[in-house]
């Protein structure tokens, strides 16, 4: 940047903290979750919510178990008094469920909020104005003891108005908003005289919201000013310490994370991080992140797609395809050493009887959110023979033995490098059933017969005899031969009558599920005297025909590796 | 979450460490930035990057003032060996980049990769293995001893392959991958181990990079983690201590700034945070985070939106329209209260001369950037009185007076609670237009002529007498009048002859700027006996006519409030 820019921004100033004990602490239990996406989020979208989308949020949030729910601002605009009128007119808050309302400090405001949650059961109503300096100065011109002054008649006027509506018991909360830009003490200062108004108790605690409106500073310094604040206040016990963060330094998930061990025990965000300009704190990422050290998170998250898909519908904002647990590529690896690693933490995982989950790449098991293993793997030019191998396992059914991963890992590499793009699951396949199964030049299966097989007391081996016919070049062959198996005997017949001398240096098969049909799969590994090696496969509901297929598909592909004859 | 899955998780483990130093300190300094956009984040691509577009990317990158660029992992893949070829051949490394080049600790691939650059000036080889826990158990299956044994190697390649290339400067950096899930004392042995063998000095330090490969705590432990290092490190001052953090919990901007406060020194990361999964670290955000503090973050991102152009393109992944910096709604408020004071921030920025940024909500000035101040306000149902002031003033030109945004503001919420979505700038115009300048019924000024006007020192006052002719529902009507001034002639004539007792309470005026002629605006408020209040407006070049114009539109609107006679 120009230089000349530099000396337009201020460093922030650091809180002194002697003996700050929260980088010692850890989150061990979810905190009390308001959802602010009727109210924040909502206010900040491009087309905001209308009466029917927001049922549908508060549906989908209540559903996911918030228990307190910040519904709007109902004096600033008509249609959030309606909807706060609908949720209480026709019953539609979950017993456990409070809502919560905000309000300026101003009289007008704070009559015309009471009037918009008569007949409620409960409600938190959510008082605030700004404190920071930079606002008193340049908005709202007044002094310290004025503010203190707006704060106090605002919350007198809370329980002059309370009084008018008994049937519905009241809970408060007060935010200092724009803390992070007010002095500290001063902050504890407003809040404290607040306090003194509204009366907290232990058993009836005032929420003191102490917001990041916003994000100013690392998020250690917002931790600090929790922690100072917990230590400073005169009655903590009567309070409910809450945090707001928002994201515009990117770290507002690190900033309640660090405010909670520092002493915060209630947390206003959204989903996936909707709210003013960057958005307030995502509590679909913080709520895992809690998950993915064995700490209930309290709230089902156990289908993200369904909350994406509703959260995209109503706010028109997407999910990024990197958003932390919900974006399309997170759980996707392209790059080969990392789909290797993935394919063997998977077999490691679901072969180990702990149950902990502990897969290379993957801080969470993707099915623990209602995705699928699907996606995990996909395949460009930077990927390797472990993704592919994971591909044609997880979706094919192949279970390519691992010395082959290299060689098929080379067919599709020698693809992506080619086209310059992902390729598709089904083109996998097709490169590999024309690697594979269809290759039929110059020899192909044309008849097969095990004519003998026996076991007796006087050869104790197994013997076998076949014939079989081959298509060579397009002109029949028989062959016939004996060995102490099928395949034996068929690569006997082989050698001695077409292809001279080879040998069998691998051999797997397995069972091919899915499909009409119970298939095999065998896979074949040949060394041939010009010291080439190739894989043939085959397959077939004979695991004998398979075997032989096998042996053919390697002979074929070795036939094509070098100038024919 | 189904209660079943919480043991599935295991806590991540602290670092015991006492008497930390970092959270008392500060970012002070920008880094040394490694842009791994052509690694990292090119890897994790659904399309990776064709040669074409990784050379536009290096293009913007070192444009950007990028020093070093991890190019490629040119024996992994054909398309990263030519690019790094294609650099060097064509010459395309400005003077003072250097290039990086990924690699595994095996000997095959050491040795392409020196090949991959031979006849460049200065290379960073970049030689990593993986350390960890869980990858040494299920990848690898090797002991401590074995994975000491295979950087060791690989460090000794190095040394042997560098033999063969005298022509070239090499720097060396060793990266214990997945160091966050590796026992810190064993990351350790292992660095310490391959110094050993690599030999760094002060003057030719050894880059020691500490990556979250995956990020699995909160961003507080990946700075105790570095500053455990640090701090344990036999020769601390031979190495350059480098950070490469991923997203996984949202937190890599904080572990990056946080683990830069406990002695990191270099960061890679990427533009806008592409990369494997959740993507690394966002070079673009930390940048920005320091450039806010006051610290020259020495890259040049005065123009954010060629940055997001290029890199939507090329890497055809979006930027959020919340990404912190750079998305299209982070300079933009749509609630009423922000508006107001955004507006009056904006002002005292702009009337006061330290220069200093201060604007409420928004936590850096959107020019610094390359972005305008056209989108910082936005209009809709959530928005109030002072955007809507601050979108005449900006975009229009009208300087509405401050006891006259109530009213408009009234005006425009009418419409978007109507409307339920964002209002286009032309569409509040439209409205303003539509409300207080095409008004013309009852009365229409066809006619205005000051007949005389004089000061005279018999007469100290100024004096002046108008005729006007008006169409009144469609007659015409002559009027004519003395009074102290034109105005108030005019508004005497009214008063005696047509409309009966009306009083000025407010009267506003200034010269509206651009457009092919001078216009001037003029803003009168006027109270009715029966106790309404208007505000009307007019636009002339002839400030006396714009005035006649307001008092007839307040007129209008004031006959338009209540039903016609």
């Amino acid at each position: 940047m120009k230089q000349k820019y530099i000396n337009k921004y201020r460093p922030y100033p650091a809180v002194v903290m002697p003996q700050r004990s929260w980088p010692d602490k850890r989150i061990e239990k979810a905190p009390t979750w308001c959802s602010v996406d009727l109210r924040d989020g909502n206010q900040a979208l491009i087309q905001p919510m209308n009466l029917e989308k927001k049922l549908e949020m508060f549906r989908l949030i209540t559903g996911m178990g918030f228990k307190e729910i910040e519904v709007g601002f109902p004096s600033a605009s008509e249609v959030e008094y309606e909807f706060t009128r609908v949720l209480i007119e026709q019953n539609l808050i979950p017993e456990d469920v409070v809502i919560q309302v905000l309000t300026q400090a101003r009289e007008h405001l704070i009559h015309k909020t009471f009037e918009s949650i008569k007949g409620a059961r409960e409600v938190i109503v959510h008082l605030y104005n700004s404190t920071s300096v930079l606002q008193r100065r340049t908005v709202f011109r007044m002094n310290r003891r004025e503010i203190v002054e707006l704060a106090v008649k605002g919350a007198q006027l809370l329980k002059e108005e309370e009084k008018k509506y008994p049937e519905t018991r009241f809970r408060y909360e007060y935010s200092p908003e724009s803390f992070t830009g007010t002095e500290l003490e001063f902050a504890l200062e407003v809040c404290e005289r607040v306090m003194e108004v509204l009366q907290p108790t232990k058993e009836n605690r005032l929420i003191i919201n102490l917001p990041a409106t916003v994000e100013l500073a690392t998020p250690n310094i917002y931790a600090d000013q929790i922690e100072w604040f917990c230590r400073n206040m005169t009655d903590r016990e009567s309070a409910i310490i809450s945090l707001h963060t928002h994201n515009d330094r990117g770290c507002a998930v690190a900033a309640t994370e660090l405010a909670l061990m520092a002493g915060g025990e209630r947390v206003e965000g959204t989903l996936f991080g909707n709210g003013e300009r960057t958005g307030n704190v995502d509590i679909v990422t913080l709520a895992l992140n809690m998950f993915t050290q064995g700490v209930d998170p309290e709230l089902d998250l156990s289908d993200i797609n369904k909350l994406i898909d509703v959260y995209e519908r109503i706010c028109r904002l997407p999910v990024h395809p990197r958003h932390p647990y919900a974006g399309e590529l997170v759980y996707t690896a392209f790059s080969g050493s990392h789909q290797d690693a993935i394919n063997k933490g998977m077999q490691a995982y679901q072969d180990g009887d702990s149950g902990r989950w502990a897969v290379p790449y993957l801080p969470i098991d993707p099915s623990d959110v209602g995705r699928t293993y699907e996606s995990i793997i996909r395949i460009n030019s930077q990927s390797g023979k472990g993704g592919v191998a994971y591909v044609m396992d997880k979706d094919f059914g192949f279970k390519l033995p691992k010395s082959m991963h290299p060689e098929f890992g080379n067919v599709i590499q020698r693809v992506t490098d080619k086209e310059g793009r992902e390729l598709q699951r089904r083109e996998i396949f097709k490169t590999f059933e024309q690697e594979y199964l269809k290759i039929d030049t110059p020899y192909k299966l044309k008849g097969f017969h095990v004519a003998k097989r026996h076991i007796s007391a006087e050869i104790p081996e197994s013997r076998a005899e076949i014939e079989a016919t081959l298509s060579i070049d397009g002109r029949d062959v028989e062959i016939f031969a004996k060995g102490n198996g099928p395949l034996d005997a068929f690569c006997t017949a082989l050698k001695e009558n077409i292809t001279g001398d080879f040998r069998l240096t691998s051999y797997h098969e397995h069972a091919l599920e899915g499909g009409s049909s119970a298939n095999a799969a065998a896979y074949i590994e040949i060394r041939y005297p010009d010291g080439l090696k190739a894989w043939g496969i085959g397959v077939d509901t004979d695991i004998i025909v398979a075997s032989i297929k096998a042996v053919l598909s390697s002979l074929n592909r070795h036939s094509n590796l070098k100038p024919r004859k």
